[in-house]
């Protein structure tokens, strides 16, 4: 007799050898400012999904002829934010270096940088592509420079600009907009603009590195998160987005991440969550039947 | 001094005898597959409903006018499935029998099946209009076939093809979707359609019976429900297709279903229904003044 | 070593000399027919307001360059409601002789009389612009008048016909639905009306009291509130409607009510108040650089 | 077909004519000064119910056998203190003119002073015993002075002194206490003194009325209430005072009062509630076979 | 690349082989009367077994040290009783042929019944010890009798008189108690009789079954289940007496069920379950060094 | 007009030059290994306290009569422990130079230590009393050594073996039981040994630090913490142990920490935590009247 409560997302079951996308969990939120508990997201993620189907009418595709593997959480030194970000850094590199792709589900947003530094170490040309409410654009947060609010500014550092484009930023410090004007791509308040900016990174060919903040969804969609943003976009708006970049881009890597679990007292907010990283996941698999 | 403590639906407190709609609760949940409780969904509607007005601006009518009873749940035997659906049977066929139109409150969405044979019986041209997030088209759920997953299913099995007419579905396995191409008219991930269709069933002047699962709606409007899909419609979109519905056609059965209170922390889905039924019971009423 | 303990709403912290605009709360609930807890909505609207930042990317002005002043909650005589609407209009006249403009948040809707006797007095032609999901018109509630279902009649009382424009209504008596016909400026069901009325307010140079009862909003977007109303407005179109409001008319007086923190589990009720507050607070500052 | 949606406490079904005890509900929380929602604890207690056996096995009798009707609540004119506890004084006037006892079910604590002004009246040799974490036995609270922190006082306006029996009592003002040596006879912390006090009125004959206040539990037992005091009794305790209480003493009326059911998301706190109230009428029934 | 997701109660990895307690899952609650939600008790248990240690100061054990292995949960026919019973005598069957100790977490009382008509076919002279608050012993409930409510009646039906032994027993129908004096060794209310009954157990050298409904716990400390009744054991006393029974008696099966963690939100309930589950799997284990 | 918002614990109002204990609140929750949120506790302990009064009725004092300064909270680092510990560090120096009683509100555990640093500094003989579920020695938690799994062992580096008196301590693993053999005074799983400790160093007349995790309460007291380990004590049990250890023993710094608001959701653990902080600072005042 076997032991069967090996959990994972839902049909992402695929082994490792033969696994094209490698998805892990970065349980980690020690640096969130306002209200903590994105480190439930993945583990909360995993179970909810299989409260959805894993075939997509949309994109008529199903999750069972997808070669996925969840690949577990990663057991994280809470309490040493560099440690976690190399340990982080660490998995991605491993999981690129056997030829995969690295899917990261949060945890807060800060996780992002650790798996950046890998993707950007192999692909010294990546763009990012980003969705979320808040700009994460600040120099530093009450003096802490690896925080989540910085995390966009960290990445930054490490490609300079017109490399990040932002789509649906609605929330930040004066500074951070200024600093959006010379040195990134913003597109405040909507996805409007995805379609037309993924045309012109599509024709340039560029290796592509996906961060969804899901905080970019309006609270009304996903209230789950720690610093809820009223004016966001709807469910369908994003999952049109997402389907398009994962869908048209060259996607090296990507991450899911800020769903806060112990705020989504009726679950709408991982239901959505688990329906988007579907609909990635379909997405960027390119030969499916 | 008698007792004031009869509990209805708002205004529905017509004597049985002068009723042109007869309401009544199911309260069963037991094939639930995910998150059970909609048990609770009639009792909550009865409680909540006090919380909205019985004159509804949108139609510039008011259920006091209406002749509508409520009589109240149906006492069913918990964990005995097929018992239960032929006890909705029989407390539709006497509603029916005596000439009014039954309205059914669950409970999941199963119990549209015991109703649903009381109303074929007697209307055997009976047309069925669905509204619902999920195609509710499975052979069997883990072997069993009467389970809410599989209730249309069995409908169909009554009247076969061509007969049920579904809107909103974004939700099931790839081969419910092609059994649907087959066999139903299915108009998936919108209600755009509902006003052709009505327009052609009206012509063809079929009695029809209205089975409304309420997660059609988005979870963001309609959070208190077992199996949350994002995606979903707004409350506007809702209301005007059942107005629609239940005022142009010959509507001799209904049910509204998949309300979880439970899961309804801030009331808003309780609400919701509370509204979309006093909506459906103004618009079905023939000759208010 | 100094107390740094004083709780205001984010950045409003001017001087009492120097404001343009007090804020105070007024945490009243005693009339409240169906759900009760809007008393705890000022304090949780100060508390979450460092939740949200100072700066608007929407008008690009910064709540740092306005001079508003928060000076805390009336300590109300719970349980006497005619001396808890003295209370209130004292507080508002004395801000009024002082030249500044209050700024009220609730509470109940019933708050709003308080205030408003106060600005009427000192401005005898005042309009009032009033955003609601309900009419608030009845002449008594369970024969009580001075009642939150009764406020805008009250108001009524003072002012009389063809100065109370009403946007966003979608529940009533149908008695109340005829009043507004004879004796208010309704506009149902939506805000898009508002930018006209705008207009011709601004054109007749009015003083205008604007009244916000939040939950106006969808109760997807705004759950927190006593009755949710199935059908309301999202959040882009009331903060477009209050930029207008705010910036185009002569706002002698304001309130925003009816946030009931105890059903927003999830705090995005909270949040978009606050949003909506610090929105009107930016647009209301005639001279930020 | 009859309406069979009447709601009672469960087997609380008798016709007034033959009942011995009447129940009613006083749905009133208007002065309640912390944190609102006793309002709700009756129409809960009544539902869940329905939770609990009809049996007692602590004092082998069964609610079938007794001659109890629940008689639905009173609807109160929320808003207006004076005339609710009129309407209160009203129909427990009546019960006690046919003979029978009243048994109230709050509300907030204010409720009692209705009814007791009405018990008063025909019993003026009355007695209280008065379960409560809280003295009540403020002039007045904040300026007004019919308010639940009161009800005692206000009693004691009534009967005057070494009427009113206080036990479990553990907070309040230091003028209470002290008001509470001279004036009335008060047992704080626990219920161990009650049997001593009981042996007392009964030998004395004296008739009496009984006022339960359920935050006199400890919070962890009941913490669906208003304002939670730590450190109070265990249910067990609570059981055994109040059977005691009610199977030696001449019951004339009694309340329960103080369940807020919206701070009791578990539903531990009503249920019981329920299992005392049934433990209470049983214990008050004299001829029980 | 592993996947480490393997998801089991903490530190219950044992081999297969090497197994001498084999843990399982059946997440069953269809025949639940009245809240249902127990099917996610043994994956919360399993999740949140993460928050306790595995070192236990009261019996200076350590689980690192015993032979314990989580084999996951049985996917069970939601919505036919009888197969899932069947399918529940199967997994025991196959567990105790290989000489091994099955432990099932529920799940629903009812679940009992399955193990235990493979247990008791295996060992004919078997004795039952049950811990609940409730008798769980009638014919039948709403007509059907594989109810939770009648799980002990209908292992009753397989041992006959004097084979079960209850502790702690206070709900019930009066037939159930006057059942009970005749047919099953029932001590109510409290767990101090448990010693007394396990030294002639012992001294017998009975096989025997342990059923533990953790609703045998006061709803303070286990608030988390579906039908809470007032006036249980403390947490204390439950250990005693649940290591007293494990320790000394020839426990060749048992269980623990009835957590219904969506009435728990503040996680206590499943806490506690898993330290009782812990102390249990210490106390069986007979050769830690 | 004044702002007269600021927001202190109840009655904690007295001016810094004249108090003699100065209240701090410590927001830090990053090293958390299971549910974060402890951040919350001293703004809720604030907001919270107004729902207890002044007066106690168990010493007879009332904190209106003490002096007490509620500093309000240190602004700290989110995200760089050792910074953290140095704030307060630095805070508690400050108040301690000042010849006042510093009285810190965490927070998470592991704040202890940034305080006690500073105390042992002032006091080199000084002694630790500590109640907690857990013994909190470890040598390193995943790595980390400044974690609040280890925060008594870093306070043992300070001053070594036989200083620190641990009570209440029910869970830890093998080695810190072994540790505490060696290194500690330790009274596992009661407090009935804090009155002849408190003797002991009465007598000895040494400086105490008084830190109280309040999980050491049993988790139906206090559901609101991150940690609830089942089987603490009772809140009158604590109760008697504080007042005994603060009126008693000359405490030179305290701290109470470890609540957790957002898992307290009907409020009863942090109504808890204010009274005991009510009823250690009504102990530790020398001459109240």
């Amino acid at each position: 007799m076997l032991n069967n409560n090996i959990s994972t997302f839902i049909a992402c079951d695929c082994e490792y050898k033969s696994a094209k996308t490698v998805i892990f969990g970065a349980p980690f939120d020690s640096t969130t400012s306002f209200r903590p508990g994105t480190r439930f997201g993945c583990s909360a993620m995993r179970s909810e999904s299989f409260g959805i189907e894993t075939y997509s009418p949309y994109q008529n595709r199903d999750l069972e002829d997808c070669a996925v593997m969840d690949s577990g959480d990663i057991e994280l030194c809470i309490g040493d934010t560099e440690k976690v970000l190399a340990q982080i850094e660490d998995r991605t590199k491993s999981i690129l270096k056997d030829g995969k792709r690295p899917f990261m589900i949060g945890g807060e947003h800060l996780v992002t940088l650790g798996a950046f530094r890998a993707a950007a170490e192999k692909y010294p040309d990546i763009h990012i592509v980003h969705f979320d409410a808040h700009a994460d654009l600040r120099e530093d947060y009450l003096g802490v420079k690896n925080s989540h609010a910085c995390v966009l500014r960290r990445c930054w550092d490490i490609v300079g600009d017109d490399r990040i484009h932002q789509f649906g930023i609605r929330s930040g410090e004066r500074a951070e907009f200024e600093f959006a004007k010379v040195h990134t791509d913003m597109h405040p308040f909507s996805l409007e603009d995805v379609y037309a900016v993924v045309k012109e990174l599509d024709l340039a060919k560029k290796p592509v590195y996906f961060t969804l903040d899901l905080d970019v969804l309006d609270p009304s969609v996903f209230p789950g998160t720690g610093t809820p943003e009223a004016g966001g976009v709807m469910f369908e708006e994003l999952r049109r987005a997402v389907t398009c970049v994962c869908s048209q881009l060259n996607i090296v890597g990507c991450d899911v991440n800020e769903l806060s679990p112990h705020y989504d007292h009726s679950g709408i907010s991982t239901a959505a969550a688990c329906k988007i990283v579907r609909e990635m996941l379909l997405a960027m698999e390119d030969n499916i039947a």
